[in-house]
């Protein structure tokens, strides 16, 4: 199994970001081919100091492959486009192998 | 569901990290109260770039007062302890609220 991880820092808008995560993003990630599970979750605090981010991502395929294949999907290009449009150098995006 | 995620950067010697951390650090987390799901992947790269963490472990709890009685427990601070011996500056941890 591996996962895609999209960390977010904090939008200048939550609300605004919310919605749009929420109502645009989202459905377009849950079109991916081969997505086998999403879980997004809000980050409240961090150990020690201020949290670094804001939203965690996680978007669950079968194996690399499959990942890739999903970002290179239409699918996956319009998520893509989409994330420029509301979270542009908010996000990084690493590829996880789950053990 | 509650999760607290732990992002470790890039340790300098990864074969005495990975042993500790599979060895001694995971089952010491195994045995938290309320534990209710534990996750660790390696970090395989990222997109656009160079991947600024090495290693994402997520544990999760039914809700955050579960999670904080595990960490003020004797086997969260053996946890906590252990962390400071082989990953000293090189974790962040968040809390997050899983929807």
């Amino acid at each position: 199994m591996v996962k895609l991880v999209a960390l977010f820092t904090a939008p200048s808008d939550s609300d605004v970001f919310d919605r749009h995560y929420r109502e645009i993003h989202l459905p377009l990630i849950e079109r991916w081919p081969g997505l086998r599970r999403l879980e997004a979750g809000k980050v409240t605090g961090a150990v020690g100091g201020a949290a670094p981010y804001y939203l965690i991502a996680e978007m669950y395929f079968d194996d690399a492959d499959a990942l890739r294949a999903a970002m290179r999907s239409p699918e996956g290009r319009a998520a893509g486009d989409d994330l420029q449009t509301f979270a542009k150098g908010l996000v990084t995006m690493l590829y996880v192998a789950v053990s």
